[in-house]
């Protein structure tokens, strides 16, 4: 099965924003064993849409478009594909009515223009949007399949792992299927990574084996056809025991999850509670905990001491510890432990998570940019303190401090099994 | 001129890499008054290859393409080109002696592939490669320009800078370039925006107005073709002041700029402070906020209050208020409400944000998904409360609710001038 990823807005082509889109689509189409031919980038444009698709049907079975399901008239992917399929659009009463609802509620007039982001073409399945308002579109033409997902990110991964993938499975049946298994790991880079397990990637016989890295994380996914799971399992398993050998200290999974919901997970089975003081990544580490949902049986709340006030007054931190001058200053060992030993108090959690560093683009103190401090007060236990260095801009250090804060928490929870 | 963007290779196709270089280029494109229609990505295979030139061909003046120009028998750009365009390869002579040098220099032998990077099509002008080591190709065919660059981001836009600009100038004599202009707007819809402006977008006469949404922000962004950037602003004026009449309310930059950005920035140039307590956001706010460079001269902190606990013995809000049953609730107006007079105690800063509501999937207190109360308390004045209901899953329920508390803070900023 050969595809092609549509991605259709002018923005694309002005470079105000780079296809993400077909990035995220390519890897899950990789995924089910659909081999991408082809990423084009068109823009609102009808004419050289239709060519687009024109184009696309002669040289893919597949054709998953993204962008132009909204409200305004630059919309143009369902207006298109209905001429080029030669059948009308007719609104979807579900969508519809979700719509009318989201405006209802909130009092506000829906403008007429709304209405058609619930429009599909006569005859076609509808990719439900539970996260937005634009309906999806999929349907065979010709031997090909079309699949119209709107452009947002955010809408169009929900809706392509929630709805495609079911749809896709249904219709391609036949084709011997791809199973994969992911294995997370926490504590180590993806080419040492590669490196300890050189010999079984280059072998590449029965089970594929990929490293690739993300979000500060490392994954492994091993992907092998077979006619059923129990097969697959059988093929995989020699695999996964080399795995565990070399590596088994540093996985956190054997499924796509991140290290956050791991840490959620373990934390709420085991009833321990956390909280986190954060000065360098500003909020991003309880962001990242409290994205998981159930996170708040076992979060029980974070400081963002953004200021050396802000530590003073609500963590209790001397100003001559802060003040730097000869004293250890604000982003040291000493603050980021006391830190973690106030919160523990002040929290009253098992486990109490500081984090210091200097995120840049300017040193602090004269520390440099990438310098980092952790510090994880446990209750009866001894504190354990981190220093690392890590690179990147703003956004990738406090990344990186947050995932390094997470891989500290990680160790020692295994640790007290 | 009509432009297309090829980039080659299959780790693109794979979803290994992003094509950040179409953005590149598209971007420098557009600088130079060259419209790019198409964007294309294939993979390292001669039959498709060749077809792409073929297709792009017919509809492009001018192709870029990226990729493919290195040592191994994966890179198969210039074969292909040369193929295509029936002219033999032939060393560039001070290219092969760069990297002849290269290896030298370093006392290791040259492979012989690497002779292959200072291969150029007969006839066709160098582009020489000054951090790395394949030389690229600029040439016309057919009327139709082809350049070939590396697909290194890094070599590709030195490159592009600095031989393939002047090439092309040279090539196309003076185009007329254009210029373009962006408007973020708060407080409005993509559709309710384009309503109010649907008489000038449609004129589109010398300036192009298009509406963009992302990540809860709605953006216009005008373009117009001039000699100089003085005449684009001339060009603009009228526009751009039929947009200050009907929205200047909810116009927060006239620049390509996040909300929190703008809030930062404002707030730091008239010495104001704020403090955050996230209930349901986990952080989110916090952690937009101090993702800008600058922010700690007015972000004095935040506090994640995401258990009840935290909230009463932080925060100190009565029990008797969290624990629903006949009380407000821990969701509800009146928490929300003691939630920002407490922080604006505690925190000692200007302004005081709170937020809770209901991110999912579950209900609280019998609250529906999505419910979402903000406070902003202010020094000396009236505290504002705001209910709002947005839909989305949990994360974008605490995107939206960041931005709704966003967007409620910059109204009162403006309010003060």
């Amino acid at each position: 099965m050969k595809a092609e990823i549509i991605a259709i807005g002018t923005e694309l082509l002005l470079g105000q924003i780079v296809n993400t889109n077909a990035q995220y689509l390519s890897q899950e189409l990789a995924h089910l064993g659909i081999d991408v031919y082809f990423q084009t980038v068109v823009g609102d444009n009808e004419y050289r849409l239709l060519e687009a698709f024109d184009i696309a049907s002669q040289r893919a079975d597949l054709i998953v478009c993204t962008g132009g399901l909204g409200p305004t008239q630059d919309d143009l992917t369902k207006d298109v594909l209905a001429t080029y399929i030669s059948k009308p659009l007719e609104l979807h009463p579900y969508s519809y009515e979700m719509i009318a609802n989201f405006y209802k509620e909130r009092g506000m007039p829906m403008v007429e223009s709304n209405a058609r982001q619930a429009l599909i073409t006569k005859g076609s399945d509808p990719l439900l949007n539970d996260v937005g308002m634009a309906v999806g579109i999929a349907l065979e033409y010709n031997k090909t399949f079309f699949v119209l997902l709107p452009g947002p990110p955010r809408e169009m991964k929900v809706m392509f792992k929630q709805y495609t993938i079911p749809w896709l499975k249904n219709k391609l049946g036949e084709e011997t299927p791809l199973f994969s298994k992911i294995y997370k790991f926490t504590g180590i880079g993806e080419s040492s990574l590669e490196n300890q397990l050189e010999d079984i990637i280059n072998l590449q016989q029965n089970v594929t084996i990929a490293p690739y890295a993300k979000e500060g994380e490392v994954a492994l996914r091993l992907s092998t056809k077979a006619l059923s799971q129990f097969e697959a399992d059988q093929l995989m398993c020699e695999t996964e025991k080399v795995i565990h050998e070399r590596l088994g200290f540093h996985i956190f999974a054997d499924q796509d999850i991140s290290l956050e919901q791991a840490i959620v997970e373990k934390m709420s089975s085991k009833a321990l509670s956390l909280a986190c003081a954060e000065s360098c990544t500003g909020g991003m580490l309880s962001d990242m905990i409290t994205s998981i949902s159930g996170s708040s049986s076992m979060f029980k709340g974070g400081f963002v001491c953004y200021s050396n006030d802000f530590k003073n007054q609500v963590l209790h931190i001397p100003y001559e510890m802060l003040k730097g001058e000869g004293s250890p200053g604000s982003v040291s060992l000493e603050t980021t432990k006391l830190l973690a030993e106030q919160l523990l108090i002040i929290a009253d959690t098992d486990y109490a998570l500081s984090i210091t560093g200097v995120a840049g683009p300017h040193t602090i103190e004269n520390k440099p940019v990438g310098l980092i401090y952790i510090g994880l007060a446990q209750k009866n236990k001894a504190i354990i303190l981190k220093e690392i260095k890590v690179n990147g801009n703003r956004e990738m250090i406090k990344l990186k401090a947050s995932k390094q804060a997470l891989n500290l928490l990680w160790s020692s929870l295994g640790a007290t099994e």
